[in-house]
C-alpha cells in the first residue's frame, strides 16, 4: 500500500493512494463493520483502522491486513450512506505520512562514494542526530525558509519508519519491524549546524523535513538497498546515489538504534545524503525562495517542494 | 504547586504534592465539579484538569488556576462517595513529572567556571542536543545500566518545563513560557557519546534521564538563576554549581530555542551541568550496579536513583 495523511474539509485522518485516487482508511473500514451489521464499528474502527498514523501503525499486521480490506470494500462501495470512502487526489490535501513521530533519528556520512571522494574513512559507527517532530512537512507544503540565516541547503534522503516496537533486534530480524519507507529532505541551516559542535539546531528548524507523498508498505519493497536517488533544484540535478552506497543498510539501522532506544511503531529514521549539498560547492549559492527542489527515489515516489521566504518573523 | 504524575493500582494520573501528602488534581477537580452540580463533570475535568501532564499544561494559566481550587477543595474533602482525594506518600509510586515531552533539549558547556578552568573559551552560542522520551525515568526508578557499554557517567542537571507554546519569544518575556522546573540527570554513556562526532547515540539510551520528583510551578520560584545545586555519588560530593554561573540563563534559552523550533507545553530543557563529571576524573572510576546518584538543587528537590545492571538482554 501506499499510506498516507491526508485532510479534507478541515478533518486530518489516514488513506491509501489506489490507481490515483485516495481510499479514507479509517471511514472505509468503519463502513465495512457496519455493513457486517456490527454495531460498535465506530469503536471498533477506533481500535484497529484509527485515523491518526501513529495509532495505527501500532496496531501491526493486523492493523495492515483490515486496511487492505477496508480498500477492497471501498473500491466496491464508493459512496455509502451518502459518505465518499473514495476521493479524487485533487479534493484532498496530502500531509506528511507519519506527523506525529515519538522519535526522528537521522544518520550522517552514510553513503561510500562519497565518504571516499571525500578523502574521508568509512566510519565504523553510523553518526546519528535528531529532528524533533515540529520539522514535519507535507509534499504538497512550501519549505519555509526562516530569516534565521542566509545559508539554507538540502539533503535528499532515504526514510523508513518502525512498525512495530523494536529492542535488541538482530539484524537478520530487523525488516520485520519496518512497517515503509518514504521520500524525505532533511533541510539543514548549515551555519547553524556548523557554529556549535552539535548540528541539532541547525537540523530541527520549524518544517526542515519535508516528507512525502506517502510511505510504501514494506511488504512491496523487500530489498531496500537497491534504489536509485536523485535530488534537484529548479530541474538541475545536484545529488545522485542508490541506496546499494549505504555503509549503514537499512537492517543494520534497525538493529544498531535498537540497543540503544526501545524503537516505537511511528519513530522515523532518515538514512543520509549523498554528495551534492551546496555545503560543498564552490561558490556556494544556498537555497532561496521559489527555488523547487524534488527528491525522486525509483519505486518510493517523488517529493517536491518549494522554498518559500517566511516573513514577518 | 509541586506537581507529579503518580501512578496507583495501575492508573496514571497527575498530582500535587501537599504536606507530603498527595492530591489526586483530576479526580479532585471532578469531584468539586460534581459537588457545584455539574453534570458533566467527567467531560470538564478531561478538558481543564486532565489526567497526562502535558495536556494538562497545554491548559496553560487556566488549567493551573483550577488546579489550585482542586487542590482547596481535596484539602477539606479528602474523601468524596468512597474516592479518596488525598493519598499518602507511601500509597503511589511516583513517575517522571512529564512522561511524554514532545522534545526533550539538552545544554552542553554552560557552566562558566567549569569552562574557564578546562582552558576553554566562552562560547557564543549553546551547545544543544537531543535526549528522546525513551530516557525518562522517575524519581523511585533504578537507572538501569545496558551492557552495551563500562562508561556510564552522571551529569546533574536543572530542568526546565514549556507551559505555553513559544515562537520567536525575548527574553523579557521568556519566563512567562516557563510552567515549571525540575531536578534532572543526564545519565550518559561517554564512549557512546564520543565515538562519533554527534553524541545523541551516548545520550537516548533508554532509561538515561531520571527526573523528579516534582516540578516547582514557576510562580514559586520567580529567579532561577540563584540556585545550588549538589551531585554527589554514595554520599560523596562530585559535583557543586550555582545556576547564577549559567552562561546561558533560563530566559536566554527559552528565547534563543523559540527562533529555532516553536516549543510546545511539555517540551523540556536540561540546562548543562557543572564540572565534577567521571569524564574528567583521572581515574576513571565509572558507575557501577547499586551506586546511589543524588542530585539536590536549592528550592526545586532532590532526585536519588540507583544504578542497575540490566540483565539478559
Amino acid at each position: 500500500m501506499k499510506l498516507i495523511t491526508f485532510n479534507r474539509e478541515g478533518i486530518t485522518t489516514i488513506g491509501a493512494i489506489v490507481n490515483e485516487e485516495v481510499v479514507d482508511l479509517h471511514l472505509a473500514y468503519k463502513k465495512s463493520l457496519e455493513a457486517e451489521g456490527k454495531i460498535r464499528a465506530q469503536e471498533i474502527a477506533n481500535a484497529f483502522v484509527p485515523s491518526e498514523m501513529t495509532e495505527f501503525l501500532q496496531g501491526g499486521k493486523e492493523s495492515m491486513e483490515l486496511a487492505k480490506g477496508a480498500i477492497d470494500f471501498a473500491l466496491t462501495n464508493r459512496v455509502v450512506d451518502g459518505s465518499k470512502l473514495v476521493h479524487a487526489l485533487s479534493e484532498v490535501k496530502v500531509e506528511a505520512p507519519v506527523p506525529k513521530p515519538g522519535k526522528i533519528f537521522a544518520v550522517g556520512h552514510n553513503y561510500r562514494e562519497h565518504i571516499l571522494e571525500m578523502g574521508r574513512e568509512i566510519p565504523k559507527y553510523p553518526v546519528v542526530f535528531a529532528k524533533f517532530a515540529n520539522t514535519l512537512v507535507g509534499p504538497q507544503d512550501d519549505i519555509p525558509f526562516h530569516p534565521i540565516s542566509e545559508q539554507l541547503d538540502y539533503e535528499a534522503e532515504f526514510a523508513f519508519v518502525i512498525g512495530k516496537r523494536a529492542k535488541n533486534v538482530s539484524e537478520e530480524e530487523a525488516l520485520d519491524y519496518v512497517a515503509g519507507y518514504a521520500v524525505a529532505n532533511d533541510v539543514t541551516y548549515r551555519d547553524f549546524q556548523r557554529r556549535t559542535l552539535q548540528w541539532l539546531q541547525g537540523k530541527t528548524v520549524d518544517g526542515s523535513l519535508p516528507m512525502g507523498p506517502w510511505m510504501v508498505t514494506s511488504d512491496e519493497l523487500p530489498d531496500p538497498q537497491t534504489l536509485e536517488m536523485v535530488l534537484t533544484v529548479n530541474g538541475e540535478e545536484r545529488q545522485r546515489t542508490n541506496t546499494a552506497n549505504q555503509v549503514f543498510s537499512v537492517k543494520h539501522l534497525v538493529s544498531f538504534l535498537s540497543t540503544i532506544a526501545t524503537l516505537e511503531p511511528g519513530d522515523i529514521v532518515i538514512t543520509g545524503t549523498p554528495g551534492g549539498v551546496i555545503q560543498a560547492m564552490e561558490p556556494q549559492v544556498w537555497l532561496k525562495d521559489g527555488d523547487v527542489v524534488r527528491v525522486e527515489i525509483e519505486k518510493v515516489g517523488v517529493l517536491e517542494n518549494t522554498v518559500r521566504a517566511v516573513k514577518g518573523e
